[in-house]
């Protein structure tokens, strides 16, 4: 029964629910499937998933599927393989496949030669649109999501576009050049796909053709693949900034999921002993005056907290490419300005409630420096931290948050326990 | 020379060389541009940048502006306005105006119906292809992003769609019917936004039908738009996670930002003075013990960390559709146990480290049954908790990482202080 349910469902479908299932479940899933389904669902998994299941098919099996995947498709399940596995597939491989296979993944990943398809129809400038509709009448079908023809000359270099809306309302006398966008906007096959992203976010494209070093027509890449990529990327900096990988599995076994996330802890573990060792050189002030030990998460919180909004902004911004080298000063000295206003406010706060509540106003005097103090280090650790990163080219949303509430809590413990020691004893 | 510069460069940039200005500049810049630009550029800005410019402008030049927007724009642009800016703008309206604007805004917000265009092209389905070839050229131009035509009866129902690929290869003397898709995917007007985009990427669709209650076409939503829906949901998550509001605009001025980011800090510092009170509890353990106060933020904050790796990989897994009701008690035993296995290897380490650091093994133990404690409590806690608010409607993201650090903060103490109190003493 599940079986009939399962034949019934699009590929996309078959996807998310193998996606959604525990491993187990998911590998009796599988095994239902016909043989010639296997390539549609493998396309629409993620990474993890994919790889855990090709890892268990015969590599026979593997090249059968793999045969009628598009090549940005190809390139993406094959690049992500552990190197054994691919191998393995590649030897299973007869030549043409294998030729098809190297050339796919020629292009570095990442990149629009790596996601795009090689399905282009091509016309030439000098015929007419009557011969166009009459070639395109001879083909059954066009390539999945065409919206634009690319016009070449015979070095195959791009020198136009049409798109099928332009073509269906164009008179069918005049010729390809009359109507052509004889300034395509295309794409060199060696941008950085997140670039690919942006254009098309920010120019509205459906698709576009990719040239390479000559200008010649050598694929094009379609909005449903660059979809992916906004949606992985736009992950990407909240999976990073807790420490994850994008790909990861939610239904991973729980071996694997813990080995994963226990690396992410380590380094957790060592910035907290770091904590705890700016803590432990004020040992004398500690033991003689219990209420600081108790009070003394508050600062580094509130310098967390805050430090983590600006960090998560210019992360947001430097993605939307809103952040550049010529606006950072500003944005650095904007977000200091905050992190002293708002450090005004809840030094006053904290002041206020600490005073009520242990009715020590010097106590309270401490607090508030410390809070102020660490507010400012905040803005100016989250603004900054992010900016050098990327020029530094790590990544900020991982590294960044670690590193910054390190700062936060050693310039919060030592700001408030400092003060302490030198006013309260 | 900026102005110049300004007017050669398409709407898109506009709103991204406004987006990465401080208002001041931002105001310039606007105030370069030619009027029969402004609704293009609008249309391209984010919400908080849309309406500061806006609000600043005359009624009747945000009309004239609005003149020429699509549907799904001009929903989006007037919908997020102030009341009073939105009253002004519909006073300054004509009769026609105003009609067309108050359809736009007849549907809910984050609906299909909001984010869907009404410039549709429909067919009869007794026609032959010829005949819509020459009724396709007598429009000098199709509506921007048309793929898909619609096939409606004499009642407007949906029958079925055409391709342009599909209208392009098919034989000019057969009709409509032989060639449309007779159980085209149509989505019904008040959908909600995010599953109209999870449709979108899932089935790799650039435009689907709207239609109402009774099936009659209304609209249809094409790919660039959602793509601006995937791109703020998968965005909202991570603002939300850090307390802001997924909006924000990186340039607005200090004042603003700052009382926006307060909201947060304010919870954060009821929620850090809750786990201060805590740890008060302990204050006579903590006056006989230094040592304590100094280890006193390790436990907190590692199971803060692990807690929020679980709860940052449940929402993205409830936003991808793959968390559901009948594998959601499959996955909170997973982190559960991931917590306990986790929590094992924490403990020995920490146990080890504190024994050589302080020459105490007593203290070891007692860190190291705390880390266990609290390591459990995050995964459980990290995993049921994005579970249970979706239930009652409460953004998880949002609300998700206060409550969990709370808990985190508070069973770390409690744990930590209360056995040290039971053993150490
Ligand atoms: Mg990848
Ligand atoms: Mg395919
Ligand atoms: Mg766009
Ligand atoms: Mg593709
Ligand atoms: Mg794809
Ligand atoms: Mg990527
Ligand atoms: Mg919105
Ligand atoms: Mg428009
Ligand atoms: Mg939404
Ligand atoms: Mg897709
Ligand atoms: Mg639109
Ligand atoms: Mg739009
Ligand atoms: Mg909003």
């Amino acid at each position: 029964r599940v079986r009939k349910m399962l034949l019934d469902l699009p590929a996309s479908d078959v996807a998310l629910l193998l996606e959604s299932s525990p491993t187990k479940t998911r590998d009796e899933l599988w095994r239902l499937l016909d043989a010639d389904f296997h390539g549609d669902v493998i396309e629409e998994l993620s990474e993890d998933v994919r790889n855990g299941i090709i890892s268990k098919m015969m590599p026979a099996t593997v090249v059968d599927a793999l045969e009628e995947m598009d090549t940005d498709d190809l390139a993406e399940t094959l690049s992500s393989l552990p190197d054994n596995v691919l191998q393995s597939i590649l030897k299973s491989m007869d030549a043409q496949d294998r030729l098809r296979a190297e050339k796919a993944l020629s292009y570095g990943e990442e990149t629009a030669g790596f996601i795009m398809n090689t399905d282009t129809i091509t016309l030439r400038p000098d015929v007419s649109i009557d011969v166009v509709l009459r070639y395109l009448r001879l083909k059954t079908e066009l390539p999945e999501n065409t919206d634009t023809l690319y016009v070449v000359d015979r070095q195959d270099i791009l020198i136009g576009t049409v798109s099928l809306a332009t073509l269906l309302t164009a008179s069918p006398d005049i010729s390809v050049t009359d109507i052509m966008d004889d300034e395509p906007d295309a794409i060199s096959a060696d941008t950085p796909d997140d670039e690919v992203a942006s254009m098309f976010e920010r120019y509205n494209w459906l698709s576009a053709p990719v040239v390479d070093n000559e200008h010649k027509l050598v694929g094009r890449i379609t909005i449903d693949d660059v979809v992916d990529i906004i949606r992985e990327d736009a992950e990407h900096s909240m999976m990073s900034m807790a420490g994850l990988d994008d790909e990861e599995d939610t239904f991973a076994p729980v071996g694997q999921s813990t080995k994963r996330r226990s690396v992410w802890l380590g380094v957790n573990l060592v910035t907290a002993l770091l904590a705890a060792a700016v803590s432990d050189m004020f040992e004398a002030t500690l033991s003689q005056l219990a209420v600081l030990a108790i009070l003394n998460t508050i600062v580094p919180s509130m310098g967390g907290v805050a430090g983590n909004q600006t960090l998560t902004l210019v992360i947001r911004g430097m993605a939307l490419g809103h952040v550049t080298g010529s606006n950072s000063v500003w944005l650095v000295r904007k977000e200091l300005a905050i992190g002293f206003f708002n450090g005004m406010i809840w030094a006053i706060l904290i002041a206020g409630v600490i005073a009520l509540w242990k009715q020590d106003y010097m106590l309270g005097a401490v607090i508030a420096f410390a809070m102020m103090m660490n507010m400012m280090a905040a803005g100016l650790a989250g603004a900054t931290l992010p900016i050098i990163m990327k020029r530094l080219n790590i990544d900020p949303a991982l590294a960044g948050s670690v590193i910054l509430t390190t700062i936060t809590d050693v310039v919060g413990i030592f700001a408030f326990l400092g003060t302490a020691t030198l006013f309260l004893l």
